[in-house]
């Protein structure tokens, strides 16, 4: 019998949606550009079924993918779960078979070898196909257009790494997939694969490096010519696995690391650079200019996950953990092990950065992220307990070039996912377009998908697409144009 | 673009739901009985455009067939569209290309000529395939597992009538379908067909009859050996149609009739009866001791449907409208042109409604049906302004015999959807079953499907299953026991 525990995993905007909708022709209020054609993919976690043990943290849910499509002024509407082998086993018998989030040791026995991965972290179309992605697996492909998934790849039988991150970068010179894997020989090795991925999803490289100890490395950088492994002190084992502990823990004791390695390097070109501990989840941009490499991403002083809490029992700090964006470079022509890291690059704290994705890996201008306003009213039907730093209530848009921020204010029950860029054509300049962003309306039950001009933020939304149901809370996504989409 | 007017057609609990879904495994509180198997099929009239003419009444929305599926204890969902030829050309244009209801003359060249129907007012389960009915147009086919719409059906060229009823009756000793069509030559025409439908879905016989006047006839009653057809003075025209008026109107002021024949008989048998006018909608049961034919239902003293108005201008009036159940008596023994109305056969008015239905056509002991308590708080986000005596917060169950009533009142925010009685087994005693009804929480926008013990309706419901949406308040359905579904 299917019942929800009574936790703020579950509650008010993180309640489990669960069931699966299409709808043709959105509600639209304002206009949908007629040139604006292609599919926002975004995916968030959902539990299907109550969690094995009472209750788990948000992240634990299954992947379920929302796709809008647009299509010369209409837009509809497609929300999937994807078919991993975790979700086919659990609907056939009714239940959660799968115990706790990344920890295995209470997985019913059927499912024992099985992939874990929920594919809830990130979506995002490559080679005509739409990869579902969760960084403790290998990478689900799905049909972009109807949804279905095909399952877990292994490009090929090429693909050896166990598991795949969620943010993979796409070079815009090259189409190619730049990914890596951590925990790649298996769950809580240290050990971390780089991968390279054809325009055709044909996998083309493969290296395995060491990094200095187990941690999770969410996301990376990558340039022209190099690569960036941030190591942070976010770590695991099987000892924490086997005392029950959450999977991940924050050690401020530790060192964090930058393992760079150029591009066409191997395992022996690695170098690695270190620094005190500090936290982050997502990387903004990097480039490199000759041999300094420069990494631009929002830095808390203490943990940010308060999921994954503190192994010394600190309490979660909201104002040391507030992200900053702050530059890293690393001076890959120097014989330090370590590296400058700035002051504030932008004068408002923030996560889920993104850019004109066009400029990634290169010199760029404008970024784009959330930040959780503390001066502004809120008016939810309740408080999420876990979500830490992702609890958004503005957006925000960083002229890195004049240093102005514009910012854009929800409303009291609003709650802000993940925005993406959207260019006006392939040639426009550096942030001329759209900027998409879905808002959640806790009270009133709804997700709103906004369209703004990127760099006018402040303006707030020419364009309001309305479901007339509420998202759960979703985790990232992304844009694909309608000439990256495959022929139906 | 999509955007509806915001009027009370499409606000509060009748606001456009537009998408489809599927949930696998229902949210239940308390047990689902393991050996309640089959499906509960349910519609509702729910607009995927906005109205070509800016608005228009609650039942001109497009038919969404909503199925629960029963398993063993667990519960399945599916929600579709029916794709009549309507919806087919509308999704295509993204707009609607139909005029008002029931009112051809304001449609877009395009669709001249087309079926007008909806499929929004009941669904049954039938020779293997879901009939989904307005009694506008031909039965629109579906398959009752996917609910994939096959399209209007005309009997493998057996129907000629050019309508069919949504209130068909299904002989529990025969199997036959009893249905019979209004306006059967056409638009405004008086004719009436009489029609029987074998078990396996083949058109067996098709008589003709002319009734004394043009009218709505929504319901009819079939017993044992005859069948009545109830015309009442909700009439219709093309004067109207061309004067912009609703199709139907309440002429107080014109006699009433029930034509009465034989179920084996012929144009030539009918008989006609009258008295003055009164309103009715739906037929609780009808049975006959020899030549007496007794048909039981709800009749109100004035207009039950505000949105078909009173011809002479009078204004709705709910306290004359209140729907008594009588029982009207024809005697086909005797020479009289009039009939027999008793006094009211239970104490509390109300509509929607069932019985039994292994009980239909003959002597019967329980009813049950919906009322509007006038005592009870109401706190609804929008009070709708068209459903007239539709709008119901309590449900009844009637004992005929002892003649006392049981209510169950649903809390400040509900309101009730038609009830549908499941025998316990095939021949378990009359009333011995789960007594199915869905709720509507205006405020919290969701909809439980709840099961009663139908002799036991005071005591609240025994199970709760939680829909995480709100369904648009809808019409009529019907269960399906395993046995009548196809198989897989």
């Amino acid at each position: 019998m299917v019942k929800f525990p009574d936790t703020p995993t579950f509650a008010g905007y993180n309640e489990p949606m669960r069931f699966e909708a299409d709808l043709v022709d959105l509600e639209v209020e304002g206009e949908v550009p007629a040139d604006m054609n292609g599919a926002f993919f975004h995916v968030r976690p959902d539990p299907h079924y109550p969690p094995k043990f009472g209750d788990d943290i948000y992240f634990g849910g299954d992947g379920a993918v929302s796709a809008f499509y647009f299509d010369h002024g209409r837009v509809h509407f497609k929300h999937r779960y994807v078919r991993t082998d975790k979700y086919v086993a659990e609907e056939k018998a009714g239940e959660a078979l799968f115990g706790a989030y990344r920890n295995p040791l209470g997985d019913d026995e059927s499912v024992k070898g099985k992939y874990r991965g929920t594919a809830n972290t990130n979506v995002l179309v490559h080679g005509g196909k739409l990869w579902a992605l969760k960084e403790d697996s290998p990478p689900v492909l799905m049909d972009p257009w109807t949804l279905e998934t095909e399952g877990y790849t292994d490009l090929d039988g090429k693909l050896t790494a166990q598991t795949f991150t969620a943010h993979p970068k796409i070079d815009p010179k090259t189409g190619q997939m730049i990914a890596f894997s951590y925990a790649a020989k298996g769950l809580c090795t240290a050990s971390i694969a780089y991968i390279e991925i054809a325009p055709d999803g044909t996998l083309e490289r493969e290296v395995y490096l060491e990094p200095p100890y187990y941690s999770m490395i969410h996301d990376f950088a990558v340039t022209e010519d190099y690569v960036v492994f941030p190591v942070l002190p976010v770590i695991g084992s099987w000892q924490r696995l086997e005392a029950g502990l959450p999977h991940f823990g924050y050690d401020p004791n530790k060192e964090m690391y930058l393992g760079v390695m150029p591009r066409g390097g191997d395992a022996k070109d690695v170098r690695w650079f270190s620094a005190p501990a500090c936290f982050n989840a997502h990387v903004l941009n990097a480039f490199n200019e000759g041999q300094n490499v420069h990494i631009d991403l929002p830095v808390g002083q203490s943990n940010g996950m308060p999921f994954f809490p503190d192994v010394t029992g600190a309490p979660f700090n909201p104002e040391t953990a507030a992200p900053m964006m702050i530059r890293w470079t690393v001076d890959m022509g120097s014989n330090s092990d370590g590296f400058e890291q700035s002051a504030p690059i932008a004068p408002i704290p923030g996560e889920l950065p993104r850019i004109d994705d066009r400029y990634a890996m290169h010199p760029y201008r404008h970024g784009w992220y959330h930040t959780a306003d503390p001066t502004k009213p809120v008016d939810l039907p309740s408080t999420p307990a876990d979500i830490g730093l992702f609890f958004v209530n503005t957006l925000v848009h960083q002229d890195f070039m004049t240093g102005a921020p514009q910012t854009y204010w929800g409303g009291p029950d609003i709650v802000f996912q993940e925005m993406q860029f959207v260019p006006k054509s392939k040639d426009a300049p550096e942030g001329e377009g759209w900027l998409l962003a879905l808002a959640n309306h806790g009270n009133s039950r709804r997700t709103d998908l906004l369209i703004f001009d990127p760099l006018r933020l402040a303006e707030g939304p020419q364009t309001t697409i309305s479901l007339p149901f509420m998202l759960r809370s979703g985790v990232h996504g992304n844009w694909a144009p309608a000439e990256n989409m495959p022929t139906t």
